[in-house]
């Protein structure tokens, strides 16, 4: 645990990936338990399906996220003293006092977790997780399973549209914080956007938590707490050709004037606290020089300020980094700051300058980028905030808990719309490949019936529609889960952020391209067993009411 | 603090609202700090304003929540050896290490904070929040303050939207906490929408710490984890009114043969496992019985099975509370319980019978509850989940914290678009009252002006058109901000949740109805005083670069 005993204050968030108490739940788990309790089912189990029936943000795939955090939570599955107190004050006296004696004693050690592997690519009605064991115990799970992987995959499925839209040559941080819901959304959003594919957070906490790489510049209140040159008290840096200290002002203002005429802009319209700004900043940061260029105006003002940094700096041995714009016409701004960096480049011959780095700020989301790559940009690095850690364009997956089995008997939730029918008893899943290694269908079967063998000719229905059937002959079969959770432990090695990241690309790599696209992409087929359709749809048969056309 | 001491596991969380790490923070403000460090800045002072610049859902009023917090951040504003440690390897390795040390000693002493009370209905451009004290701290604190004050802000106004479009008879329970945007969303979410409005949450994390009323019954899993009444163990209940345990089975089962005939509902239609779950469920709680009626179908079984358990019930002495609707059309559902519980009540001389609480829960907004008051229904309480909690309509509210004055000099921020131009300079907001007690308008002064006297002719002033201007005679004025923070420590009683509950409501009053509504509402008028309009358009001719037009 990442706990910071040093100065012992107990901070919310310390331990962002540890632990969640079992009282961050609903009150109508405990409830339950209580009822199941009286009506002396404590010897009873059930199995859950966690699974969600629709893909967020209008596309056909999502990223399964959460499952570490789900993990460490049965760890720690322990109602405190103070959680019991607190729930003999809040549940009605006439509860038998006994309850609470149970409740305390309650571990998730007899509890059995499948799931399929954190990072992957998912699709609906298949389960994430699979939860066996005492009815009380996994039933009281139901509600902080679904909080901690609802908004994981979310963000993760959110980050990697983003990366899909940016293309792989582009960098993407995320700097959400300000905006997020509230302090854990954002470090919740660091994590998880860096599995999907971002590169880094500005968010320093997050990269304390999570060894996620932290970047950032400046912000447009440095820029205005400058008036002009003379206030600066440290103007001097070391030129590194010769060990000798320089006056960074005066080589800056001296550039200013031989690029004003190279570049036909007038001095007199620049900014002289801006100019100021960007020197006490290249003079604390001469290795890492990233400025923000238009507090005033980046064609008339930023990047002949940064412009003028830069070379002074490279005539101290420093190689500049690069600029950010955060508003205006990104496309339009960025073309024009590369053309400058390259007209500049050839005209005093320092190749480097041509290619330095562009980033862009400015309420970016996944439309924009497509925009901005149609227009045609030359920006390298998008910092993206609001849009990206609240998913704005949907902020919440519907990601559902639901009893497929009681006591071996399976059970089915019928609901008069269709789509919400659940799929009874115990199923494994498994991906079926083609010969190109992109994945061709999930199928979904019951967990006593013999896996799928590859090359042999499989019938895959779909769940609900009679007449939809295919035979399938995959050259690969993978089954997805793996025992995650037996006799009270973790039961596999789990990955670090960085391999679940890795995990996230390649499981992305096996999903056909028009599967992924942003535009009208396909629907990924899930499919059943003839054994699990007919088993299925047996037993909805046997739950209809008479008379119903359901 | 609620540090859960007695079972020594740190955990997620504990202490919401507490305290939140200086280190959640994005790190450019680290950056920037170095940079003035490095150029001696440190005896440097500043003025930041935390504002937004549009209400949120097409509003056009917002409630101000997370000032506590930020107070709280505030008072254990530290950094720790181990965040230092940190941010010296994450830091370039130019950075001088006696920066480090300076860290290490900052507190938030020297800051001052003055706001407006928590849980007031505020406006666009007038600051929330005026932050005075070393540049260095008062920068470093600006993405922490805005986190705290964003989401919450958004949450309470989203809640009180809600209980406007609810009106004041029916109850609103948050139900979010399982499609929040992490689990301190969820807790963030419980916390903010009492403040606005709400009644009670399902969340009992929520409920341990922030003392709010947890409400709640049971899940469709529950219903479906029953298939008849010969599996209940525990069959009987005390009869209150003469001691004696009694079979609740077979009573409900009598019931429920009479209650087919007079509401002709056919009993072999009705779920013998819905029956049994809801009978082991009464006898779990029979003195809150509270029904979930939709698993099979509301008017085939639901209804029937409910309505016998409950007359089951009153034969023993207990009235059941009531039931909740989770699917289907909720009006048309909700009437029809309701008439049922009439024709019961009037049947059976059971009058209370008809006055049952019908709860509504299904996928809920602020738009469903507005179509269903147009349509009539019979619900006394609405559960809300997931339009609440992510804020689905709009999920982050825009606060900024824009530097207006750097050692006593005002400071502005132009921008190309013209309603990003900040308001230089320390200034006042005080609140104007008509005779009818309805607030009139809001006034920016700058803080050196005399405040304004109330009966006296006043002019208010648009703060960006030069034609609009208007005399105003209030009969009472407000001023909006107290020093909340100075030399240390938090200058006033901070009121309880409940305190800033009644404050929502109280300042929600003196609002006029035409500003707060749904549909096209009339926005609120925030004004400036002369001086401050001549103050702030001088600075912005001043600053506007030669040759521009804006």
């Amino acid at each position: 645990m990442s706990v910071d005993e040093s100065n012992n204050v107990h901070t919310r968030l310390q331990v962002h990936n540890c632990v969640v108490q079992p009282l961050l739940t609903d009150l109508y788990q405990i409830t339950m338990a209580y009822a199941y309790w009286k009506s002396e089912k404590t010897s009873d189990t059930a199995v859950f399906d966690l699974f969600f029936r629709q893909n967020p943000f209008q596309g056909e795939f999502t990223i399964f996220g959460g499952l570490e955090e789900c993990l460490r939570f049965l760890e720690n599955f322990n109602y405190s003293d103070s959680d019991i107190e607190y729930l003999k004050k809040t549940l009605p006296p006439t509860i038998e006092q006994s309850f609470f004696g149970y409740l305390k004693e309650l571990t998730a050690k007899d509890v059995k977790l499948y799931a399929i592997d954190e990072g992957s690519v998912v699709f609906p009605r298949v389960p994430l997780i699979r939860v066996e064991g005492p009815l009380i115990v996994v039933q009281l799970l139901e509600t902080t399973l679904l909080t901690l992987v609802n908004f994981s995959s979310l963000m993760a499925t959110n980050a990697a549209r983003y990366r899909m839209a940016a293309g792989d040559n582009v960098s993407l941080l995320e700097f959400g914080l300000r905006r997020a819901q509230g302090p854990d959304g954002g470090l919740s959003a660091s994590k998880y956007a860096y599995i999907g594919g971002f590169d880094g957070t500005s968010n320093l906490l997050a990269g304390k938590m999570f060894n996620i790489p932290v970047k950032g510049t400046h912000a447009h209140a440095y820029i205005t707490s400058f008036s002009n040159p003379s206030e600066l008290k440290t103007k001097t840096l070391i030129n590194l050709n010769n060990g000798k200290e320089q006056d960074l002002i005066d080589l800056t203002l001296s550039w200013r004037t031989t690029l004003s005429n190279l570049l036909h802009i007038s001095e007199s319209q620049a900014s002289d606290g801006e100019l100021a700004a960007l020197v006490s900043f290249a003079i604390a940061f001469p290795e890492g020089f990233v400025a923000l260029i238009d507090t005033y105006d980046v064609n008339k003002s930023g990047i002949l300020n940064f412009c003028a940094v830069a070379l002074a700096l490279n005539d101290l041995g420093y190689k500049a980094i690069g600029v950010r714009i955060d508003s205006g016409d990104l496309a339009y701004l960025s073309n024009k700051s590369r053309e400058t960096f390259v007209k500049i480049a050839k005209e005093f011959n320092i190749p480097w300058f041509a290619n330095l780095t562009i980033i862009a700020s400015n309420d970016i989301n996944e439309e924009t980028i497509w925009s901005l790559n149609d227009q045609k940009h030359s920006i390298d690095c998008f910092g993206i905030g609001t849009h990206l850690v609240t998913c704005q364009r949907q902020p919440a997956l519907g990601c559902v808990y639901k009893l497929v089995e009681v006591n071996g008997t399976p059970r089915i939730k019928l609901s008069q719309d269709g789509s919400k029918i659940t799929m009874p008893g115990k199923k494994d899943a498994f991906r079926l490949y083609g010969a190109d290694g992109f994945a061709l269908i999930d199928l979904l079967k019951k967990s006593v019936e013999d896996p799928p063998i590859a090359k042999t000719k499989l019938l895959c229905r779909h769940p609900f529609d009679q007449k939809k059937r295919a035979f399938v002959v995959p050259s690969e079969i993978k089954p997805l889960y793996k025992v995650y959770w037996e006799n009270g432990r973790i039961m596999q090695r789990l990955p670090d952020l960085k391999e679940v990241r890795e995990h996230v690309k390649e499981s992305l790599r096996t999903i056909r391209p028009d599967i992924k696209r942003n535009l009208n992409p396909t629907p990924y087929k899930v499919s059943v067993s003839d054994d699990l359709y007919e088993f299925m749809h047996e037993l909805w048969m046997r739950n209809t009411p008479i008379g119903e056309l359901s």
